[in-house]
């Protein structure tokens, strides 16, 4: 996966919601918590799994065809707050990444899940 | 937001995480659960808002802000979960869209928000 | 509603998860995962309906009949993670409202939802 | 634990909700996402711990505090919801579990995970 073109799939989407006059129902409040629903349908699929069972979804294609779609809904209701609010995820991540950078130091981050935690 | 550099984004969070020594808390079941803890805190910045209101998101400086450090660790994880599972995110969410399509006929769907409830 | 009487319930849910031999999923990390999954749920009724509208569940059956068992699944979980934890809600409950109310003065947390938000 | 006095602690919070005007704010779909950000609260508690480790909150103090103050909060919320939708959280509970004893029965439900998921 080198990239994920927003502006094709947005178009997409766009067109699937004009269709079915659903726009009026996307406030960024309720997108919100749409996100968390679907979110929520990708939890279930972990919820009574082992840790080291949910790492085998690349070599379980049934887990992995659920998981799929659970991505696919969260990313979908994602990109629509990042577009409504005005915000470019990419540009968003990076200045994240500098931010936790230094929030978590490496010297003392780096280390055990207490340590993780606390942080 | 024409795309969103993947391969780049993935470089500076891998880069972070080993730094840390983090990959050893991140089983695809723990990031499914930062990632639900993540949209949360996208949802608490909505929860007593008014729908109106948090349309407001791009034109106020102080609520984007909220919002774009929350949708970075949103995508931080979710890119995570859909790399340990090999998922490409675009495929599947054209997909997905395609499967809507067949489960939601723009005849049946459209209109009221009981309908779309309902479907 | 009175009071719940959460003995009773307590024992009838633990003969329900002995029969399935089910405790063994149970740990309180699992139990936490299905207390947001269930939650979800609640939330996922309420998605697309206004305020006004979520507020007339008490004359809609139908839509009272879904919050009952959202509501039902959602306290199961809670209590059996709390009685795990050594947790005695009613009193957990009190020593909260108290510490809230120092963390919330009258004085400034009354009037609007901005404060509100805030605080 | 024997029972929870809805009574006495639906008399404190009211009168906490009254005294700082917030009631304007709890629409009940405002309240079921308050509940769901309470709850993933309660999951950042456990998102990077093993399950073992999950299970040690009643011998942990520090951790048996913090799961003490989320569990009070979830329940706040899950009473305020009830009581707005005309619900006795006790009677809907024992509703349910004889639901699902019989979506779920013994001879079926009872062994591994996997046919725990699927069921």
């Amino acid at each position: 996966m080198k990239s994920i073109n927003v502006e094709k799939i947005n178009t997409e989407v766009s067109k699937f919601i004009e269709d079915r006059d659903w726009d009026q129902f996307h406030s960024i409040k309720n997108l919100s918590m749409a996100l968390s629903v679907e979110t929520s349908e990708l939890v279930e699929i972990f919820q009574w799994l082992k840790e080291s069972e949910s790492n085998e979804v690349s070599i379980n294609p049934k887990l992995k065809s659920k998981v799929e779609e659970e991505i696919s809904d969260i990313f979908i209701y994602l990109m629509r707050i990042a577009i409504k609010s005005g915000v470019d995820i990419e540009e968003a991540v990076f200045n994240k990444i500098k931010k936790n950078s230094e929030k978590y130091p490496v010297e003392k981050a780096k280390g055990s899940a207490t340590k993780y935690t606390e942080l």
